[in-house]
């Protein structure tokens, strides 16, 4: 695994940090590249890698350093926002502004719209000086405006350029991030002195290396709310069962983790652990069970569970994602059928709360978050550090080469602690099937 | 109006309540059945009734009576709760259980449970004594169940004098107050000792005369956060429209209160006013203005508006009610069809809240209405009366004889305060059509 | 009762309205001022007015006007806030530019900061035409700043032809509302056409006459969390008491209301309802008894309660009122005293929410109810009414002379509904004394 | 750095899950004794220990084992929660009972009640098979309740013998893990097979080595209510000061996180970081520059914050700990005192939250995280570990030493990248004084 991380050139100017807050430019504080976090965690993995410890490979640590590439005087920045929603997106925006700002002294923005698209084009760009930072940190959705999809790399580096933009700070998704790659490519074909720094956004959580994507702890808060309204639902009929339909495409993260924190979902579903249906042993099955034992059941499903039930679907999304079968609805039908068969009279509702999902304010937790994320971006950006993703490795702050997520999803494991509290939890079984 | 009040018998009992607070049986709070609140509000309604003011129609203040009908002791006492779900039940059975037991010293009673259902045959019952009612109060749906329609007020009554049962309380909407009629007639028709009490119950604020049915307030603020997911989705996309469609069959309440509370709805659509969708001045050519200036819209609309829009549906849902015909579906198509037709790309997405605004807890002011509400049936009930609905009128508590409840819906005024409220906010036309 | 409400002249101006929601200036749902809401609810008192029933006292109905005083063109408007925060102060304001705004047209406005000493003096104002409205709603405080006590009313009036204001509307409590009514005398004397329409706040909810003044609900859902945390903290330890200290100087009605909210209270102890501390029957007795059952107890005592136990205060405070002795700390001492003397172990903790309490945004009913608020006085301000106040009475918006509320307070009734709530719930005695 | 874990003895019984979940006792899922994670991070830490990586310290994984070494069946478990409140102890406790129930099929519980003193003498303790373990997981505080201090090791020790205990699980605090030492001593010294198993409880954070204690992001969200609410108030009035004391003895952890969270405190003042109050460069000084700037000013102080300013205190509470001087009444008269001298009018405000941070139900977060802890805890203790914490450590669940966090706190590194977040966020001088 190469962690290296590429940078724009040497750092010879001192950083501005200490007029601002009144310390010495030798502080112990500023962090150098030569800091790095070990990327395993166990003495297998670690001596695996080969004799010599010391080649182990480490991520470099984000944060503040003493020397920096760019001179803020008169550097223009540029942010943009792509993809789906997510809660936290304009924290981070008021973070990168608040840290380039005050830290820095930097004071030229270009707040590009609508995702890459506003990148293309003589697009209307948003004035982020004029914007109320502390008032969009409690705002949901993005002031900037996304899209799905990206766009030719050489155009968008000839938006860069003409706008005189020597920082591009992306927050977006996986289709985000290759977009990203693509660019620096175009970036150092052309040798341009420009650093793209980018700070990944899932609602899914399924960044692979980092601890976990922001927004991910307001979204699944939000999301067991969910599955709190499907047990008072449920329990409140006869024959009540609640089928709730969370996000989650190759990732189950938000199902398992809304799920262990409301404690009363019965079955939880995620693309990571395929399942019967029909027959000994299948879901239908142990569902059935569980009705006859409390007349009452709630179900939540991943919105790319159980795919293999489905012929393969060959469409693809803006994002260049697959479209996805409709689990849900394929539940639903099929309990109906069941359960009809068996003449046994429930009450299914279904319950989709995607886009409450996305859109809220971004929590307490998730809020630092996103201000310790711009914040590490900034300096990254600052030091000229380049093609690079900044995110928590094991609660440190480190950088991380955009190429090292664009080939990877982080996943649940099945044989892991996370999944094993949801089943320990629910008392489903580990296998549906014969 | 006849504003009558039935009572099963001369109160002669001395109240037990001075015992339990201190206080004196001749204090000046106890309220007596001359105690009267006016029906109207304005001298022109006064002087319409005719020559003798003090005829006027005026309900009976609720409160406790210093002589009361039942002897608690030995009393056993029903509840049951019927028809959909709503915030604030649990609190409402709760309140009940409390006042019986703590002011009045009852110690039996019977929760029947899934509604009038749980009246028929030989069903299982809830023992309310070993619940936790301080825990309940903060738990959406109901502990009793519920489910929709009425039965057989014969086989009712019947079980009513087998469990030996002498005051019900009945927690329900339209329907089941009819029901509860019934039941009255029958119990009458028998001369039975048995006080049927209500407590309105509808996610609509549908009941006529009183100020508002409780778990209102939570559920618009519910929806409220509904309107503020589609707004922030509508303001993320590049022609981003939000279609929210909340509850609400034959009145809007909901749909205005939570537009008004975030404020940031551009088109609220209620069953009482009818609005073209095509031609000069219709719904699509001020959407499409609309979206011409800002490119984004936030529409409401509540389930029961646009009826006219379909033909007559003559099937009925379990509660005795029309189904209605899908209008969020009906303009989901219009939309895309119109703006695909003018070559407008846009983004449109369904929002559709309404088990999370069913389920939820009571918020405080609806903690403490029910509390109120419950209080004052218990006292009623106690004190004999029957066939009788507790609520509030004009900030009153009073009892109002079932029937007049019976024939009747509350609806939105679109010549009062609150529509006007709405179409001040949002702009919107009066009146959509040419 | 001169329910009169004076008129700067007659209205000779066709509204802007119907341009601007596309309605017609006939239309049912323009209010005219011979519509009007009777002052008195029951019979008795309606009729111990006297031989006339169509004399009987009734309020104007606020409301849109088809005709009104001001040409909005060139209308310059003033806003202040005065006295403590509360929930709802930003949604008013809103409320109030959004309406003069797009339904008048009007568009200069100045926003005087800090309460009345903005208008003294040549201070700093806020430009409200580049405020962002939507976001202040959800902010609680005042945007303008708020500070107690009254001016010099020349020199307010001084300011206001200087600013060449027309409408000035006073946000502020009922130190506040006296200043209004003096400020409208010196307009008077002067013979300025410039109104004066009032909004009334205060946390208290001790405004008369009007059901409950604005952000009340947020107030005492916010008050509710205290006792929800005094209860948590006094069942978690062997004999703990939690005493928790609310907003009420002379009025109980949060205290009361977050009671019942919580229901988890043992006492409550208002300003309205003296209470004796010692001896047989006296509070310590009662909480004696209450420990010794259960061993822990909560109390809730509004700030101005039981101050019969202290020495009369002389000293006043910046918005006149008379500083309150601190009934928290000598219950406290009281408390600890009492138990130590009976050898009884206890943990007694003091909790304060108050900053709390007045800081938060408004909920949603609370939002909702500001911008009616708004709109009301924003029509009656441009039908030339002056010297009045607009509150919801008996659930309808209305004009009230600001006379009428400078020479009362509201309070809870001993005998009324509230206060038997709160008696019926604690369980606590109607009467502390022997 | 010793990371041994004391096992009762070998693990011989087949564990009874698979039967429960549906699984084959092969399952990859299981995990064994020699599954570590390295403590260090950095290639330099770890290389510094010496020539051997094999021999690098490293925890245990926590997680279900395939062998156990108690039997099930009979088992009797004994669970204590000890020290202040903190959001999520009850979620701890149903979570214990719901695994030891569910996957292991332990059915006898003692709630030993009011922490160490319960089982110390003949107290009353909970039958935990009888609570609603559901509803307890939406309730702050503890069911169990709490106590300061600890007990006889002998007398506790002949308690758990009296009573069949095999396995006891502590909640608690530093004080409570340093008496759970002292328990596991006087166990091994009598050689019984009782296993003690802690989970760390602490507001402040500052359990050492873990990633952080439960209940803190629940606690630090509160905490940002009061800064918000400090904020609103300070910027309504002129020369608004408002002082927030939050929780902290020795760590400012829950200072950090809520100021980062809220982004609108100006000052953060932390155990960790003395400080000048006087003279050139101290806070005074900087307090009056932001104050002439911008008229408010927003303060949050640890209770443990700026001791070197006071005579050093030799009392202890009952937990031991030393009594913190008061530095939020310190610095009020302080900072009244300097802005009196140089006549510049100051509003000042305290607000102190602790108790509404302490008693809050868990947030989603530390609902799972807190189940999470539940389970691992179960695991352990049925495999027979004793005198082991088991903690998140750099994400991963693992069993650590009672002993390890007895001699260490975790504090705020005045180097690290958390307070350096706070630096840059506030402006904040990283030196207060000359």
């Amino acid at each position: 695994m190469d962690t290296t991380v590429r940078n724009l050139g040497e750092c010879r100017i001192d950083t501005p940090m200490p007029g601002r807050i009144h310390m010495n430019l030798d502080h112990k504080r500023f962090v150098t590249d030569d800091m790095k976090i070990l990327v395993d965690e166990t003495i297998e993995a670690l001596t695996a890698r080969g004799a010599n410890v010391s080649d182990a490979p480490a991520f470099e640590r984000a944060g503040a350093r003493a020397k920096i590439f760019f001179d803020p005087h008169d550097l223009k920045v540029g942010i943009v926002t792509c993809g789906g929603l997510c809660p936290g997106i304009n924290n981070v925006i008021a973070g990168l502004v608040d840290e380039m700002t005050n830290l820095y002294g930097v004071s030229h923005y270009v707040g590009y719209q609508y995702g890459y698209q506003g990148l293309v084009g003589n697009q209307p760009t948003v004035d982020l000086t004029t914007i109320d930072l502390q008032a969009i940190r409690s705002q949901g959705g993005s002031i900037l405006g996304t899209s799905r999809g990206n766009q030719d790399p050489v155009v968008i580096v000839d938006t860069l350029v003409r706008d005189g933009i020597s920082i591009l700070f992306v927050i977006g998704g996986d289709g985000t991030m290759r977009g990203a790659e693509a660019l620096c490519l175009e970036i150092t074909k052309r040798n341009l002195p420009i650093a793209v720094v980018c700070i990944p956004k899932t609602i899914d959580n399924d960044v692979p290396l980092i601890d976990h994507s922001f927004g991910f702890q307001t979204a699944f808060t939000e999301a067991a709310r969910a599955i709190s309204a499907g047990y008072v639902e449920a329990t409140a009929s006869r024959g009540g069962i609640s089928l709730i339909k969370l996000m989650g495409r190759y990732s189950g993260f938000i199902a398992c983790f809304a799920a262990l924190a409301e404690t009363s979902a019965d079955f939880v579903l995620i693309p990571e652990v395929s399942f019967e249906i029909d027959g000994k042993g299948g879901f239908l099955e142990h569902l059935e069970e569980r009705m006859r034992e409390h007349d009452y059941a709630v179900i939540v499903v991943a919105e790319g569970a159980g795919q293999e039930h489905f012929a393969e679907v060959k469409d693809l999304d803006a994002s260049g994602n697959k479209k996805l079968a409709d689990i849900g609805g394929l539940l639903r039908d099929r309990i109906q059928a069941h359960f009809k068969s068996i003449n046994y009279p429930i009450t299914l509702r279904n319950i989709d709360p995607s886009y409450a999902i996305r859109s809220v304010e971004a929590n307490s937790y998730d809020s630092v978050y996103c201000l310790q994320l711009a914040q590490s971006a900034v300096h990254a950006a600052m030091a000229g550090k380049t093609g690079v993703v900044v995110g928590q490795f094991r609660r440190r702050f480190v950088h991380i080469p955009v190429e090292l997520l664009n080939h990877e999803t982080n996943q649940v494991n099945p044989n892991g602690d996370l999944w094993w509290s949801v089943l320990e939890n629910t008392g489903q079984p580990a296998h549906f099937g014969a």
